[in-house]
C-alpha cells in the first residue's frame, strides 16, 4: 500500500493540496450503515481550517461529495468514494519553495523520491489538508461504532509544556462529546487557554509549537487483534503515523511505562460485575496486541507546524548552494489542537476494522 | 498477516515457549549473499539468556539450524527458514498460570481470544523468547546490509529514570560494534552501572523495571518510503510494537519535538561536501515518511517486566473470583537491556526491506 | 483487499452502475509520465456502449474527469483519482429484480452477502459498467508502457464456436493498433462477420452468446515475478477473474497443454541475435510463475451475457417460492468483444505493476 | 507476498528440493482444532512419489515434524510449522543442467531472476517436491472443513485426450473418499487404464503428458468472497497457479461456458426444502465472485512434465550457444494423476480462509 490502510476496511487517500479535488476511498464497509451526513459534517468542521484565529486563514467549505457506496443514505456493500473539492488555491504564494525546500518538510524527500516532478504546491500529497478525506473516513466510523457502544474520543493533551488534564481512567461518551463541541478541545479550560496564548505568542514570534493529542475508545470487546506484527498497537500505530507530523505513538502509560517498576505498572485483574476488568489501565487497553475489554488509550506526539514565517536557512536544489528561504503563505501555529478530530478518525478507522475483522481465534 | 511483516521482503516467526522449537521464515532475500553463521551467532549471543545475573536462568545455546534458503552458505532466493529447538524447558513451573492470568501478561487476551486453548506455557507464542528468531531475520539482514555500507545499531538509553548518554549526531559503525561487545550495551558505563544496580535492587524488591532502547541507522540513502501509511516511521512502527512489551516508539525527537517551537525543531538544509545534509536530525532521518538521507533514529518503550515474584492480585478464571497469584519460574527483572539487539534486529529487517523495495518515484 | 488489485501499484474501483459516478483511484504510479488524454479517450472508446447495434443501447460519454494525480498532464507521483459521472440512468428498469434474483447473475449472492441491502440497480457494483474505469487504469498503464517498448494488444478469440485466427508467435505493435481501430475487434475479419451474425442471431432469439478474449504483451523483459504464489500467472489471474463474467483464464497453450506430450509442448531455448528465446512460445512467456522475455499470451473465457429478454425460472426471494422473471432493460447478447479492451487493460495494468517492482531476485 | 497465499489463513511454502528440508508455516489456524496426524500422513501418502511405477522413483517417506503450533494434538493458535527432511538426494544427477536450462522448467527465468545463484538443484525452490508442505496445510485443512460438514474431493479429469466420467453435479464424501483411496484417482476405472496406459507409452517413447485435475467442494454456505478482485474466483486462481505446472484454471462450465447461449448456461434459482439452490450448476458455485451455496467446481490444466529422458536442444548459458541436454534422473511421466491430492490441499486451504473469513457484509 502506500496512501493506504486497513485489512477488512480499506482507506485510500488522494488528493493534493492544490490539486483539483482530494478525497477518499472506503472498502469494506458493511451494508445498511446510515450515515448522517449532518454530523458527519460536524465532525469535519472540527478539523476545519479557518476556525478561529489560531488556525491558517484558508478557509474552505470541505462538505465532501459522496460518490458511491450509499443507496438511500445507507451504506450498499460497494467501496464509499468522498470527494471534496479545492476551492480556495493560492499555488502562486508556493512558487519559491519549489527549488527551497522548507525545513521540517518533505519538500526534499519528495524532491528526491519523485525526482522534483511531484505536485508539492501547497505541500502536495503531505499537505496536512489530507486528513480532511481521513476525517470523512474516521466520521464514518464513529457512526458505525457509536451504534454498537464504542465511542472515541480526544483531546489536546499537551501544547508545548502546557498539559490539559488527564483523561479520566474511564471515559464516557459525554466526556467525549462536551470536548468534541468546545472551539478549543481540551478537558481543562484554564488549561487550555494557556496553550491557546502559547500558540499565540508562538505566532507573534514567527514560530509554531508542538503538541500531543490523547486518544480513547470505550466499549470495544476483548479479543481483537492479533500477536506479534497485526496486534491493535501494530495497526494503530502504524496508520496513525501516516497523520502528517506525528512524530510519536505510545500505548497507555507508553514511555512512561519504562521508568515504572512492574509491581506499578502492572493492571490488576479483578471480577466486577460478573466480567473480568483491571483496576487500573496503565496498558491502555491492550496486552500482547489483544485488547482487554478496557478502554484504548493512546497518544500521538505532533511536532511544530513546520512552516515558519521566519527567514531560515536551506539550499537552492537547482544550484546546490546554501540560501535563506522565506515561507509566505497562511500557516498554522500550532497543528496539534486541529489534529484532535484526525487522531480520533484514524483511530475509530482502525478500531472499526479490528471489530469487522472479528475474533478468528476459534472457529 | 499476523506474526509476520514485510513487504518485500517477509518475515514470519513461529513457535511457543515450550513447544518443540520456534524460528522464522524469511522470504524475499536477495540471492549470493553470503551468511556469517559465526557472526549471526555473535548477534544471536547478544540476547541469550543466561548471560548474565540480571537475566533469567534458562541457559539455552540458541543455535539456529537453517533448513533452506542456502546454497554454500550464500542465499539462493529460495525463503530462508531458521529452527531453534526449545531444550530447557520448565513447564510445570506454568501449570498455576492457566488458571490464573498474569497481570501485564497476555494470559487474560490469549484466553478471550482462543477460548482458553492456547499453548500459553511460559508465555507461548507471545513469549520473549519469540524474538530469537527475530534476532535470526535481523542478524542476516544486518549482514547484507552493512556489505551496502548500511550499518544499524543501538544502545540502552534508560532504564528507569537512569539515562544513557545520548547518541551522538552521527554515529560510526566503529560505535555501533563497541556497544554491542559490551556485557551492558550502553554508551558511558558509569550510567550502565547505575542502571544495572537499579535492576539488581528492583531484583531483590522482587520487582522489575522497564527502560528505553534507541537505535540508529547509517547509510541508508534519500527517498526510500512512500507517503502517509506506507513510509518508513508507519513500517518500523508497525514491526517494532511486534516486540513484546513495547509500549510506544518514537522517531527523532520524537515526544519532545511537542514541547518544541518550530525554529528549534525544524533542521535546516545545507550542501556538504555537495550533497544535502540537515545540520541537525531532529526529524530522525525521516520527512513525510521518506528517507532523508541523515541516520535513522527511534527509541522504543519497554514496559517492565510484568512477571514479578511478589504476590499479585488476579482473577481465577475456572471460578470468576478474585484470587492471589505467586509467580514462580525464571524472570528477567528488565528485559530493556536484552531487547537492545531485537530493536537493531527488527529495525535492520525493516530497512532492508525497505532498501530492497528501492524508490518507485519515478521509472 | 476487495475492489483492488495490484502490489506496487494499487488500483481501486469504486462505484454502482447507477449511483452518482463510477470510478478508480490509482495509487503507485511513476511521476513525470505524461498521459495523453485523448489518447485515453480513444481506449475508452473501445469499451464504450451503444457503439454499434450489437450492445446495449445505454449511451454515456464516459469521459472521465482526473481528480488528482496530475501536473500540468503529468503523473506527480500522488495517487490518480479518476471519476466518471454516471448520466444515463433508467433505474425503473430494475425494480421487478430486487426481489427476483437474475439467474447467472450476483443478484442471488449479493443478496445473501449484503442481506437485500446492497445497491444492486442495474448490476450495482457488479455491473460491467465498472470495466470503464478499469480501462482508465489501463489505459494510463498502457501508454506508461508503450512508452518503455511493452505493448499490450487482445482480439476476440471467438464468439461461441467461431474462432478467429490466432495471434501469430510475435504480434507487432502495429498488429495490435490495427485491431484496436476496427469497430469489430478480430484478426481476420470473416471470422469477426460469422461471429456478429451469430450475436444477432442470439438477440433475434432473445438469448445471448459467450465468446473468449486473447491478450498477448510484447516486450517484457525476463525475470519479472516472483515463484509460486507471486508469479506473473498468479497475479493476471487473479486480476482477471476480477472483469464481470470470466469463468477460465490460461496461459500459453493452457488446457491445450494438458493434451500434449512434453515433447511438443516444451519450447526449445535458442541463441538467436546474442540474447536467448524460445522457438516457440507454449508456455506464453511464463516459466515457474516468471517471464521468460517472450511475448505473454493469455486468454479469458467469459460466459454469456446473463441478461437474456427470455423469460427465466427463478425464486422470489420475499415469498421463497418459485416464479417467473422477464428481464427488461438493454443487454449487450455477447460482452466479450466489448471485453477485448477490459483485457487489456487489466493485463497492462499488471505488468506495469510486475515491470515497477522490478527484479529484487538480486541486490 | 512470494511463496504464501491467504488472508486470514496464511501459508508460507519453503525448502528447494536437495536442499535440508522443505515445509509450511501456517498462520491464522483456529485454536481447538484437533489434527489427526495419521490421516494426515494418509492424505501426504497419495501424493508421495515412489508409490507406482507411473511415478518417479524417488522414494521419500514424507513424513513431517510439526515444530509449533500444536498442543496435545490440538491447534494452539499460534502457527504451525511442519518440516519434511530431504532423505534422498542425488544431487550430481543436475550437475550439467546448471548450464543448461530445461525446455518448459523455470530454470532459465530462475538463472535471470537470481543471476545464477539460484539453487536450482532438482528444481530447488520450483520442484514439485514443494507440494508436499501444500499437500501438508490442505491436509490440515481438509480436516478442519470436514468437521464444518464442507468436504473437498478431486479427480483426475483427463490425461492427454482420454477423460474419465465427470463429477456428478451433487457429489458426496463417500464419493470423494472412494477416489481418494484408488491407486489411480480416477471415478471410472475404465478411463483411468487407458489414461494409464497412455501414461506408461508416453514414458516408453522417453516422453511425458499432461492432464486436466477437477476438483469439488461441497457444503460451503453461500456469501462468501468479495467482488472483483478478492472474490473466491480470484483467490482459488491465484493459489492454483502456484501449483508448479498448472497453465489454466476454470470455474464451473470454465471455457465451454464461452461456447453457449445464455439460455443454456444460466442456472435456475429454485426453492427447494426451504433453501435457493440452482437446479444446475455451470456457474460453479460462485456468481460474482461469491458462493451461491452449490459445490464449487474447478479445473486445473497440468502441462505435460517438461523433464523428458529425449534428448532437447537448448542453450548453454555459459557459451551462450545452441546445444544438447540429455535429462537424466528420475522424472515423473506424468504429473496431473499426483496433482490431484495438491489441487484438493490447495482448494481446501483456500476455502478455509474464505470461511474464517466469513461473511462481512452487513455488521
Amino acid at each position: 500500500m502506500s496512501s493506504e490502510f486497513g485489512k477488512i476496511l480499506k482507506v485510500s487517500v488522494f488528493g493534493q493540496s492544490h490539486g483539483t479535488a482530494i478525497g477518499v476511498n472506503i472498502d469494506g464497509l458493511p451494508a445498511g450503515e446510515e450515515i448522517d451526513l449532518e454530523e458527519l459534517q460536524r465532525f469535519l468542521d472540527r478539523r476545519r481550517p479557518g476556525k478561529n484565529k489560531l488556525s491558517t486563514a484558508r478557509n474552505e467549505g470541505d462538505a465532501p461529495e459522496i460518490l458511491s457506496g450509499l443507496l438511500e443514505g445507507k451504506t450498499c456493500g460497494a467501496p464509499l468514494c468522498a470527494v471534496i473539492r479545492n476551492s480556495d488555491q493560492h499555488s502562486k504564494d508556493y512558487a519559491e519553495l519549489a527549488d527551497k525546500p522548507r525545513p521540517g518538510h518533505a519538500d526534499y524527500t519528495a524532491w528526491v523520491k519523485w525526482k522534483g516532478l511531484a505536485d508539492m504546491r501547497g505541500g502536495g500529497h503531505f499537505s496536512g489538508r489530507l486528513t480532511a478525506p481521513l476525517c470523512v473516513a474516521g466520521g464514518i466510523a464513529k457512526q458505525i461504532l457509536a451504534r454498537r457502544g464504542v465511542h472515541v474520543g480526544a483531546h489536546l493533551y499537551s501544547v508545548g509544556n502546557y498539559l490539559d488534564a488527564p483523561l479520566p481512567d474511564c471515559p464516557t461518551p459525554e466526556l467525549f462529546e462536551a470536548v468534541a463541541t468546545k472551539p478549543f478541545p481540551v478537558l481543562n479550560d484554564k488549561n487550555g487557554e494557556l496553550m491557546q496564548k502559547l500558540i499565540e505568542r508562538a505566532k507573534q514570534e514567527l514560530d509554531s509549537v508542538g503538541g500531543i493529542v490523547e486518544c480513547a475508545a470505550i466499549g470495544l470487546p476483548a479479543g481483537l487483534g492479533d500477536p506479534m506484527f497485526d496486534g491493535a498497537e501494530n495497526r494503530l500505530a502504524a496508520a496513525l503515523f501516516g497523520i502528517p507530523a506525528v512524530k510519536g505513538v505510545e500505548f497507555g502509560k507508553g514511555f512512561t511505562a519504562s521508568y515504572l517498576h512492574g509491581s506499578q505498572n502492572n493492571d490488576t485483574f479483578a471480577v466486577e460485575d460478573g466480567r473480568i476488568v483491571t483496576t487500573t489501565n496503565n496498558a491502555g487497553g491492550i496486552l500482547g496486541g489483544i485488547t482487554t475489554g478496557m478502554p484504548i488509550v493512546l497518544r500521538a506526539a505532533f511536532k511544530p507546524t513546520p512552516s515558519i514565517a521566519q527567514d531560515q536557512k536551506t539550499v537552492s536544489l537547482s544550484k546546490m548552494e546554501n540560501t535563506t528561504l522565506t515561507i509566505h503563505g497562511r500557516h498554522d501555529p500550532c497543528i496539534a489542537h486541529r489534529a484532535v478530530p484526525v487522531v480520533e478518525a484514524v483511530t475509530a478507522t482502525v478500531l472499526l476494522d479490528l471489530l469487522l475483522e472479528g475474533n478468528h481465534g476459534t472457529f
